[in-house]
């Protein structure tokens, strides 16, 4: 770098000092960028508000040249690197879980490595020990629920595989020595292609997916192996009880230590996705009438995540599948009925997403003629949230709501209100026409105008209207359901009302046998 | 079973024979029922057309009761493995690339294991050619793409981790032998923790998932038994040669042997999925205007499938990435732009789905005041799907679209063409309310009731509308983007056009200058 390129940069940091950034940000925002122009590469540092001052080209030899090249590169990929541990530590801050899941993972192999360091445990299960550290690699899971889908599979498929490739080996080898390549390549054949099959049916993938590699894994190497190893079943019995020590350190460290619930989560990702279904009714409402800020432009774009939530919400219901009783569910807790509620939330983000088509529509309505309709879009957009949010806090508090039909019912009233101003929208639309006689310089195509002009506030009505209904028939119904499986609690209003109720009438009837007593 | 039973059941058999149907399916759908009532357990047949013949309980003693009990459990048990390998048959006749993978995975298999079964190979390999018998299984995947990334994921992985242990190995050897244990140890639960973390992070995730879990594996591993072993060199060398033999055996078979191409795959499905779209669109509207029959009931739910088939596309375009040039497709063919596509296709299926809705809503518009834009809203219905089929077409055959303009002109008059309808709706509407003067029977609620009564079909047209605008803005321009980064060739009959001119020119120069020469 020539001096004046040295004087520049030293303004430069001039510059960061008054700015106050952090000396990261400095590093991060203020980098070198290569440019080619006609005369050859050219070098000019991006400054944190976004202007770039240029490093002027100068005649270099050619191994300066090639120094500079090298040390952009360095500085380039050290940059990406920075960048790149950045966002991975913003991702970890965000949800620290996930920090605490990989210490579990390192934990998990110190624990399993020790078998190896330590004489009298590697004296008891052998060189085998590598499969306990083989099994705690590929088992461990994010959540619960998958390391024990995994776990299970792994030791049922180890089980029913090596079972029958002793058995086979059995037969093949009382059967002549010559065919016994022959009756094991075979029947490997078979079962690897009919298992390789069946991943291919829904059901088996969603649930036995894992078991079925290690289905095959198991009888091949048992079967491959027992024609060469003679102690077949010795090297049987320490395979499937290194696999047992392996699995059980998983299950345990991830049951014990800061567990994650692949159930919690789907019971707390549906109302999340609920609640921000309920914003983003809100703020498309508020934006279509102007009364929408940056702030609302953002939260406008949350009903995006409950589109795409679909593939996430079934692998936790298939994980939670597995997992044991935990906080407030049970065994058989019903996750099938959080897919239900996760469907008829996405039915209801469609209409959302259709809804957000008419803030950005080419053809707006006038003021004047929207300002009729405003009041009780508003209040059918503020309802409607509102009933999305009683039933996301029934879920999340598994308590069945006191509001919900008062909700409902609110609901039923903007939409009524919100056709009445329909209708007093046509009146209006249609009072020029009214004053046709009166005045005749009002053009003919008056009346024809008005319905066209209105159309795009009509469909947004409409719209509203429509998933007012959805969120009525669809997730309304589809909470009903779970808190009828999952036995919701009554809420303690109820409770307390009924308690009351129960103690008023042990008192009447008290009073009324003493009334007797008296007669 | 009593003689009454065996009577009836004897007759079933008469009835089945009557109605001609195969033994399988008698056997599936005439199965037993057990049903439970006061008395206590009741035996039922079901028949073919669904209704049921009760055999009257009797009075067994225990043994015999038991006895049927355990036979009813057989009985259920075979038709559920019937009913299971009837529905996997299907889904392999379906697609007989399911059968042909099964047999693809045996065969490797089989292969692979001949380093046991001969001898000699045995003796070069060792006894780790358990390695290679477990890459096959866990590295074979249904597309080439899926394969060849599990495969160079593990190479690499299993080479950086390898290289790594060794070197970490060396210098915990350098240090005094108390120290190994612990600089192993330690080494070994930072970089695991380092790595589980690195999954977390959506690119790594996408990318090297499976490489992050065989790169801590394989450290884990040579790690730990680097402590014990004493030939690590040659046990490295041979894990290394072994994988690299499985590997090579999975990426021949699946390149090779009937190769099913991710990127062909995603070539093919998102046309086929507009191509639903198209049809789901075209008899939305028809069913709308009564025109609809059962056949296309089933056909309106196509657009279904591409509100799910997001992450089916994003694993295919995933696997893609990996393929090399095959058939039309070149190592750097622009995966991403399908996936665009792929998502303005669910944009547009937003719309239908909420189209949808408008066929069983409540309150329906007077068929006298549908008949009014029946004809608008075919044509756009039609036109809109002309749209997405040319383009379907265009994306199938790689070759820009001749009439592509055209059917985006016919769309865009189709629309105003709507419009004007809805205007001309505005004046029919009207018209009762021009002859009040005239006719003073009329309520005076007559012009307020039309708004209301046409907005279910307002609302319609306005959605139609809307889908077209969609089809417009994004699919027509993501089209045109894979278009032009895929370099599409240019339709036959243009290619012709200009070798007309050109040639047409050449005889026209020549002509001119035999002119010239005449002169």
């Amino acid at each position: 770098m020539s001096l004046a390129n040295q004087q520049k940069a030293s303004s430069l940091s001039n510059i960061c000092t008054s700015c106050s950034c952090s000396p990261l940000s400095i590093l991060l925002s203020h980098y070198f960028v290569k440019m080619s122009n006609k005369n050859g590469v050219e070098w000019s540092i991006r400054v944190g508000d976004g202007s770039s001052m240029v490093l002027e080209p100068e005649h270099k030899n050619g191994v300066m040249r090639l120094w500079d090249r090298l040390k952009g590169l360095v500085v380039g990929f050290v940059m990406r690197v920075c960048m790149f541990i950045k966002k991975a530590w913003a991702l970890g801050v965000d949800d620290p879980r996930k920090f605490f899941h990989c210490l579990k993972v390192g934990v998990a192999l110190m624990v399993v490595s020790l078998f190896y360091y330590m004489r009298p445990l590697y004296d008891g299960v052998g060189g085998n020990a590598m499969w306990a550290v083989m099994t705690v690699v590929v088992v461990f899971e994010y959540t619960v629920g998958g390391t024990l889908y995994k776990c299970l599979n792994r030791i049922c498929a180890t089980f029913l595989a090596g079972f029958l490739a002793l058995g086979i080996h059995w037969i093949a080898s009382h059967a002549s020595h010559q065919f016994e390549p022959y009756i094991m390549g075979i029947s490997l054949f078979i079962l690897a292609s009919a298992t390789t099959f069946s991943r291919f049916i829904p059901t088996v993938k969603a649930r036995f997916d894992y078991g079925c590699t290690i289905f095959i894994l198991t009888y091949s190497l048992v079967s491959v192996s027992g024609y060469r190893v003679d102690h077949l079943l010795s090297m049987t019995h320490t395979r499937v009880s290194t696999i047992i020590i392996g699995t059980c350190l998983c299950i345990i460290t991830s049951m014990l230590v800061f567990p994650v619930w692949a159930g919690l989560e789907l019971h707390l990702l549906v109302p999340r996705n609920m609640n921000k279904l309920a914003k983003s009714l809100e703020c498309c409402v508020a934006d279509y009438f102007g009364r929408g800020d940056e702030e609302s432009k953002k939260t406008l774009q949350g009903y995006k995540c409950v589109l795409n939530s679909k593939s996430s919400e079934e692998s936790m219901a298939n994980f939670a599948r597995w997992e044991p009783a935990h906080g407030r569910f049970n065994f058989r807790h019903p996750w099938k009925n959080y897919l239900k509620i996760g469907a008829s939330s996405r039915s209801c983000a469609y209409c959302i997403e259709t809804l957000t088509s008419c803030l950005d529509s080419k053809n707006q309505v006038p003021e004047s003629i929207k300002k009729h309709l405003e009041l009780a879009c508003m209040n059918l957009g503020s309802t409607s949230s509102n009933v999305i949010r009683e039933l996301a806090t029934s879920v999340t508090t598994m308590t069945r709501s006191v509001k919900i039909n008062a909700a409902v019912n609110d609901m039923k009233n903007a939409v009524l209100e919100l056709q009445d101003d329909l209708k007093s929208l046509s009146d209006l639309l249609i009072q020029p026409h009214d004053h046709k006689e009166n005045n005749e310089q009002v053009s003919s195509e008056m009346p024809v105008m008005p319905l066209l002009e209105v159309m795009p506030l009509v469909s947004f009505a409409s719209l509203l209207i429509e998933s007012a209904s959805r969120i009525e028939e669809n997730m309304v119904k589809a909470v009903e359901e779970l808190a009828e499986s999952a036995q919701f609690k009554q809420p303690e209003d109820e409770v307390k009302l009924k308690h009351n109720q129960a103690t008023n009438k042990i008192v009447s009837d008290e009073e009324n046998v003493i009334a007797l007593q008296r007669v």
